[in-house]
């Protein structure tokens, strides 16, 4: 297959960070694109798509919501890995047992294909390898990533079992346009939007831990070539292939945004591995794909698109 | 710590067949012994214990059941396999949250250590090398395995955490007496049950599937072990070294009990793995475990265990 054309594709968690970019992406390069979110009607961005109001955790909501489609892509989660801590079972009830309700639904709708974002930056753990590859032994030290590590082998499960065609991308740290600033889910949206609004900048530890950040339209690609790939590979790394320091983001948005920034800093935290970095080869070779932004571009872009939101909705409280 | 002795000690799961096992073995062992089961009363070969009834899904019967114990052995099962696999959300809501409240009673109620009983016939899925160190990627391919796999990865989190040290003990195959037959569970218990009541054993696939059969003596001995281990290795293999395979067992049965043995084969099973044998190295360096008693041994003495309980109830239907 070289394209979605003929494919009905629908877009889990559509109105989260992720779901809207991916649904800019596929808008027009589907037979048909369905956005389904919490939200009662679609957020500004989306208008015009196909909205469907749902719950993942109403199995008759999704049920109805994928029938008839031929992709699913999964990209809801209910959790920020600091929530997901708090308590354990209220995300694994929420996440994974949501999703197997979904993979049932999936199974008995006939569904081709379902596209999971997983999380490469918590689902290793302490990365025993640097950069870290695709099929290290995982040992994730926060509960969110563990929640998206059971998901994972239910996926293989129901491919073995009932012949569930998935992929699974375990995304980097991405950043870029529609990232909440309100969830303590992405650094670089809570920077930029400090920044922006003259507040300093809180940093945990000393500002040399080290991410992964991946501009949001390379990750958005990556899912739009996973729900195409034929091959046998079925977990994909997808990051920058570069680990930034807190303190180098700090530093480059000054010299973007040409404001003075203060920090503020707090102790670290136990959550935080020192560096999180991907081996993106298999991404490479497999699915044709590679990171394509440059980084300081990517970060231009964000923050414009934060200024044009200054005064804007769009930017609090996104809702997945 | 060279003994229990002075540890408050309380086996979860008391009442099915390796908590019997292990409650008889511990007995007099440690500095005070509970069995916790659901059972309202105590298995009569428990008789003298203190016996508290309960259940894993009620978090204020569990935190009350540990309270001023040093020692948690968990080794409630709340599934099989085959039930694990028809209804996955239900399996993670009894074993996987179950363990999850069981384990934040665990840190507030001070326990010490945790000793948690998995399945090494099922958390590696179909194993990429043979013998199967602990090591390797687990992709299992039951529910079964996967939720296994998951409370694993969770007693990592809570001891980068909390601090609550944890074992686990990865079981293979383990037969001998006080094996239920009415549960689907332990295949040389099921065909020592059909040739003692003169009924043909129900064969999957032609026999050649082959097992790492394990004598219970030597299980529980491996989970005083780890109770006293103090050393840096969390997870340990436990095994006979040897796999064998059904036509082997029937074969040795055959030649214990002295009667004809009658066959009938059915196809195989999807959950079956062809093989499964661990490398029970680390358990044998780290423990200083080994498998002790002979297989024809074990046999032999869970034949004869069998012929005592004819017309008892401890045969069938016993509940964890």
């Amino acid at each position: 297959m070289k394209s979605l054309q003929s494919r009905r594709c629908i877009v889990l968690g559509a109105g989260g960070f992720l779901g809207r970019n991916l649904c800019l992406r596929l808008a027009g390069r589907t037979g048909h694109l369905r956005a389904f979110g919490r939200h009662v009607t679609a957020p500004t961005v989306l208008e015009g798509l196909d909205w469907y109001s749902g719950d993942l955790n109403d199995p008759a909501s999704i049920a109805d919501a994928i029938r008839g489609f031929h992709v699913v892509f999964h990209l809801i989660n209910t959790t920020t890995p600091a929530s997901a801590n708090r308590d354990k079972a209220a995300d694994v009830r929420s996440n994974v047992i949501g999703t197997l309700q979904l993979l049932d639904a999936c199974c008995s709708e006939g569904v081709e294909k379902l596209i999971f974002a997983s999380s490469g930056g918590t689902i290793y753990g302490i990365p025993p390898v640097i950069p870290t590859h695709e099929d290290v032994a995982c040992w994730p030290i926060t509960g969110y990533g563990v929640s998206k590590l059971a998901i994972e082998r239910y996926l293989h499960l129901y491919e073995y079992m009932h012949n569930l065609d998935y992929r699974v991308l375990r995304v980097a740290n991405p950043f870029g346009p529609f990232q909440t600033t309100t969830k303590n889910q992405g650094v670089i949206g809570a920077f930029i939007d400090r920044i922006l609004t003259g507040l300093p900048i809180e940093v945990w530890g000393d500002g040399t831990v080290s991410r992964d950040f991946t501009y949001v339209d390379d990750v958005v690609e990556a899912f739009e070539l996973a729900a195409l790939h034929t091959g046998s590979e079925r977990v994909f790394n997808i990051g920058s292939g570069i680990a930034r320091s807190l303190n180098e983001i700090i530093d480059t948005l000054a010299a973007i945004t040409g404001s003075p920034i203060s920090i503020e800093r707090r102790d670290g935290r136990l959550v935080d591995v020192p560096i999180s970095l991907l081996d993106i080869q298999r991404a490479e070779q497999a699915l044709g794909w590679r990171p394509r932004t440059e980084f300081i571009e990517g970060l231009r872009r964000t923050v414009n698109w934060a200024r044009t939101q200054a005064n804007s909705d769009e930017r609090f409280g996104l809702v997945a």
